[in-house]
């Protein structure tokens, strides 16, 4: 028997471009005289739709489209994943899948544990699957799972503890195939935890297990695909592509084994190119321009652009102030021309005098500081969507994590930008993913590795005036926002001064209020600042 | 029998001030003679906590100040809110009322619906109750319920529909007194829905009731109090304060009816002006700038920001370029004479003209748009981030909800500021609340009220070159945005071209990438689009 996992990359919204897809690969099984057709988890309207389930016109359109791949079944049984009014009591809808058989609607299999805690807000939306259930087809005893509905099994989740395991309920059930649909985000070294997650589920129903993942990139999140196929020992034997569309065609008598690529860096760093790619690509942009600071942000984010969307569409600008070192703006050069990507220089100094001239009655008889600071940033911000605005560029915004996490960033200023493409990447990630990309050659010149962080804002400045050394910051971070440590635990565990992890703690509060009006970043780790966390920016704790 | 509805006004995750003011209000008890103090929802942490639940440390500290409330209650029976730890299954918290009685804790009574729509998401942090109990003290048998647990007996939720009705489960545990804590936000008119709804839980279980309901802003929500008593019949007997904390003493066996005072354009002000004044006074801030355009936008701001802060906290600036009409100069100079605010000028011209100098490598050959209207509102901006820099106001941004839905707003322009003062308030209610501040003399300038509106940054400019008139545009809004209706039923049933409604919708879809950026406003109708919209950015449904 062959099943074909159509690992897709749909659009948010777009029925009717996802269900031609989903038509095209109902047409590739049946060249490829594959049985089973397993798409992912709402793959008719894209995951996650978010409010658009609000409109009963997009539902009604939903069923639309369904019933129009229900009629282009003919010869294959097809589960696929959609959004489904729930006639009863509870949330408006269901987290479904259609089990479709040569033309015909057999039924639904709804998802049944439904997270709630992090990036995912299911229960705004569904209600839970009251039952599990088993379909025939062929010799096969068929049972389907809807991502979360295997996790619990793996006690894997810490956000939650469910009530419900299903993998156990289908043990009773006793099913000998299993089909998964998900739309499971990437972030940071998860694809091995999904793997070991899939693979006892596949074991403790003595079955073997396709999974098939989404792929690409909506809004803030990237969908990896790497869709997984075990046997019923639980061993893996084939993995789809990851982050790239992938007809994974599958024979279930299969027999060798499968060995993984392991390469986390790379895997990161094709998720940020993938979250750049479809942020344009699915808006019908082509073309971006950042600034270039000639620090390794700047540069990284320019590599990621470049591989994202091409060289061409690309453009730097340079806009050296008073403060900004020859090397930094050498080193700039060098970066482009290593990219291959255009590059523009805007000057800001009489700019920036322009503006102190303007400021003086307030600014006249006080001290340089952060506004005089703020205010160059927030010049070259200008620029950028200047720029943006008259060429119809999309402006990235080149903060990190460690920054945006401490405050160390202008509103306005660098903040500035259609998408946050390494908000979500610690400054030590920063360079992990520079030597990577520097891993055959020079791209990112190794000067721009190598000199002390700065943002040049005032003379001789460097990061660690105001901050600890990154690998303290970063430390901390992840105790504080991924594992919830507090500062006692922190200072205990770590042997960092309380001063210093306060002082931290304190900067991630304040800052809250900057983070609430930045640009949409790409999630990649655990615990994301611009979807994943809710936090108050009025309050009292430390 | 006496009972004190404590309607306090806590800051979110303050444990220790929230614990003193409950302290203080339980020897306010005592002194009146009162035998029951109810408190609102949550009210020792505030609500809502957002993801600071998630730390341990804070949950531990929540405890020990619960403790610190067990020990102040001698004498008097206390209801009070505060989020209790799920030693089960199921999500980490309940939504609890612990049921103390003269220093020894009786119990808890847990939130059984939990709404996870709108501006709430409390399925992220809680699991329901799975029991409702009844507390015996002196000859009563008292009920406890939390907020939502009394809404669903109304038929009055349209955005779920919940399998249990926790009023008909008291009808057969036969309570004589019911207490409620809530925190329920404001928005316009919502004061009328409430009343109905409690008044019908008061007839259907034939008991007195006591609301406390909390009050004050936290972040974007205002909390408006309006703490009510019901007689057994659902007769309205007494209201507490409105945007104001309150302790609200009842009698049981008070007799007259209650008439409640009707003027929801007064109470809109005074949810923006307690807006204001929370999300300042809470942080510790007192000064405001804005900028003041002589339009009506930024006047009604300065009218709310002068009652919220006091006057002489409140700093105009006025910053005409070539395209500002001299009316307009005039009008920002005569409100702020008449709001006793300060007022500080930069023209912004010669600034407007070096960028575009400075941009000219990309500008020269390119026709006047949209990106030189930017430019100005952005130079705007950042003339007012640099007052806030140096002198510690916070910026006050001006954008009406209308502009904000169509787009009509310069993103880190007009949209700059610590907090959208009327982010949430169509053109149409700008406008009423203009009128109603001018009810008694003329504050806002009549001409400010009587002009066309223009955004002033090209010859000539009036909005309705771009968008249709106001009234339209806010008709489509609230049934696009509120009542998720279609285009083709807002055509059908208004009688306004498909045309017109296609671009206002489109426009709504394309701005998101604006608002997301924008900053909090101060939610004030059903639905706001910067806490209760969900709305993916990059997405191919219209």
């Amino acid at each position: 028997m062959k099943i074909l996992a159509a690992q897709i990359n749909p659009i948010v919204g777009d029925l009717e471009g996802n269900t031609k897809k989903i038509l095209h690969f109902l047409d590739q099984a049946r060249m490829k005289k594959a049985d089973i057709v397993l798409f992912p988890e709402m793959a008719v309207c894209g995951y996650p739709a978010e409010d658009l389930l609000f409109f009963p016109k997009f539902i009604e359109k939903v069923e639309e489209h369904l019933d129009k791949i229900i009629k282009g079944s003919s010869g294959l049984f097809v589960v696929v994943g959609f959004p489904r009014t729930n006639p009863l009591k509870g949330q408006p809808f269901f987290n479904s899948a259609a089990i479709i058989h040569d033309g015909k609607l057999l039924g639904f299999q709804d998802k049944t544990l439904l997270p709630n805690y992090d990036v995912f807000n299911e229960m705004r939306y569904f209600e839970p699957a009251k039952e599990r259930k088993i379909w025939n087809f062929k010799d096969k005893k068929i049972g389907v799972l809807i991502c979360e509905d295997a996790w619990e099994h793996s006690s894997e989740i810490t956000q939650t503890r469910y009530w419900v395991d299903p993998v156990n309920d289908f043990v009773k059930l006793k099913p000998d195939l299993m089909l998964v649909m998900s739309a499971s985000p990437y972030y940071f070294k998860k694809r091995d935890l999904r793997t070991k997650v899939y693979g006892k589920v596949a074991k403790t129903l003595k079955t073997p297990l396709v999974l098939c993942n989404q792929v690409g990139a909506n809004d803030q999140l990237v969908f990896d695909g790497n869709s997984l196929f075990f046997d019923k020992n639980g061993d893996l034997k084939q993995i789809a592509e990851g982050f790239l569309e992938d007809e994974f065609l599958i024979d279930l008598n299969y027999q060798e084994n499968c060995i993984i690529e392991e390469d986390p860096i790379k895997d990161l760093y094709r998720a940020l190119v993938l979250g750049v790619k479809d942020y344009f690509g699915k808006q019908g942009f082509s073309k971006a321009c950042l600034g270039l600071s000639g620090g390794v942000d700047s540069a990284l984010t320019a590599c990621i652009a470049a591989d994202a969307l091409g060289s061409n569409n690309v453009l730097g600008l340079r806009m050296p102030s008073r403060f900004s070192s020859i090397s930094s703006i050498e080193d700039a050069e060098a970066l482009a021309k290593n990219l291959r990507i255009d590059l523009m220089d805007f000057p800001i100094d009489t700019l920036f005098q322009d503006f102190l001239d303007h400021l003086s009655p307030v600014f006249f008889d006080k001290p340089f500081g952060t506004a005089e600071e703020n205010i160059q940033a927030r010049i070259r911000g200008m620029i950028l969507m200047g720029v943006s605005n008259k060429l119809g560029h999309i402006v990235l915004s080149t903060g990190n994590k460690s920054e945006l996490a401490t405050g160390y960033v202008t509103l306005y200023g660098d903040m500035c930008g259609g998408l946050g493409v390494i908000n979500d990447v610690s400054k030590t990630l920063v360079y992990k993913l520079a030597n990577w990309i520097n891993r055959k050659k020079e791209i990112i010149p190794l000067n721009i590795i190598k000199k002390a962080p700065s943002a040049e804002l005032k003379a001789n400045q460097t990061d660690q005036d105001e901050l600890p050394p990154y690998n303290i910051v970063d430390l901390v971070l992840e105790e504080y926002l991924e594992n919830h440590k507090s500062i006692e635990e922190i200072v205990k565990e770590h042997g960092i001064s309380a001063e210093t992890v306060r002082s931290l703690v304190e900067k991630i509060h304040i800052a809250e209020y900057k983070r609430r009006q930045g640009p949409p970043g790409i999630c990649v780790t655990k615990k994301a600042f611009s979807k994943g966390r809710i936090f108050p920016i009025v309050q009292g704790w430390i």
